[in-house]
């Protein structure tokens, strides 16, 4: 069963830019990170900072990242950014991003991240922890 | 005759916190760079890369830039920011950006730029130029 | 008497630059407040994740920053900034910084920062606090 | 035949970092971009900036990147990033990074680039080009 699809829209500004007059690329991460918060804000109903107190962990650290570039994505292109999970493994989770510029694919990410909680062993350490059901369960399309 | 005034409202993110959990300061002047580039969209009816070709100009660039932080803006907040051009003179303008949170100005700011074309004795540089009475106008309020 | 004055060299990267192929103004701010946090380093001898607790406080906050940007710095320039306190007052103290390059000041900044402790009646909160004499003592040149 | 390791070392500073005290993920891209510019100026002797002029090239665009992060990197801490071709393609190739900390491997990233030129049928368009042995044979350990 497909999880559900987060979307938004921005437009890209000058200060994403480089001197080639396309988005310098640590600036889609940013982008990426910011779709996977909105994401769960939009599937869990609770707002990024109080994600972490409601679900009794530390965040949802990120593991690993990558992007393919397609296509160049241009200073004042209006971009369509979606997120979905595709995969929710035991405590850890997969998120595809992909960006569209005029309605064509231009960057796929991926973004691997764990749910967290502090380690009872050592509060300064993190450790992965079993992802609730009911977690998962809403981010399933009906 | 006062300047209109143009507004965005936006989700303070993950990425523009620091370690103490609020926007690192350098975030802020990104933010406003973009306010003025929406408000010029506003005023002009110009999308930003077009705003150049447009006027004749290669940009308007920042010579002088300034902040005052007020109250810390936190991970999640709700921002609006506002951006309104103080004075216009021959050929430089100042901007003036308040950055409210719940309804309180968190961070004021304030830029000085300058209508900038290509010098006609050296393309590599640039030159002021007086500001047409046609664009400042398009700013005034009724 | 005047205070010492901190310098180090960097280049341009490819990513501080915009468009028109010259940093872009916010990464300035980037710049001036790690050259703060090594001037501190350079002056007390103390590393900056530990100045807090060294000194019984969270950390230096901004309060107003600014920047006067003079001639292009670009993609490739080799830059000497230079951080020097221009005045200590009770609780808060100006930093100068001057971006050069090729010998010339290309930016000028200043910042003013709070020697901040945690507010004792409201640990969510910061207060500013005296500067110990110690400390303003260690920026003197001798 | 290995190719040559370009190495830099470098602090992590409060602005890099997010509000777990961590770096975020993106400013890992910005690292990597910049050690792969350096590397290519340790290997040919060119600067940035004259990269493309000295090879006909535009540019050396990303393609693709990734990162796997496997501790966490903190403000104050001494990194030391290096660089490596681990393939030359015939118009393209790869580019392994590794930021360590303390000695141990803390993040590995790979950047797949491009050796790009100005399309002769369309100046607005870039096309791969084949990497001049010459090129390559600079990277090559002796």
């Amino acid at each position: 069963m497909a999880n559900f699809i987060s979307r938004r829209r921005f437009t890209i500004e000058w200060g994403h830019c480089d001197p080639a007059g396309i988005v310098f690329n640590s600036r889609f991460f940013e982008f990426f990170d910011w779709s996977t918060w909105m994401m769960f804000e939009a599937a869990l109903g609770v707002k990024p900072p109080e994600l972490g107190a409601a679900f009794g962990i530390v965040g949802i650290p990120l593991v690993d990242a990558g992007a393919r570039f397609i296509a160049p994505t241009r200073f004042g292109d209006t971009v369509e950014l979606t997120a979905q999970v595709s995969e929710f493994r035991r405590s850890s989770f997969d998120v595809e991003h992909k960006l569209l510029v005029r309605g064509k694919v231009s960057v796929e990410g991926k973004e691997t991240r764990v749910w967290a909680a502090r380690d009872p062993a050592d509060a300064g350490k993190m450790r992965s922890q079993p992802i609730p059901p009911d977690v998962t369960a809403r981010f399933q399309l009906a």
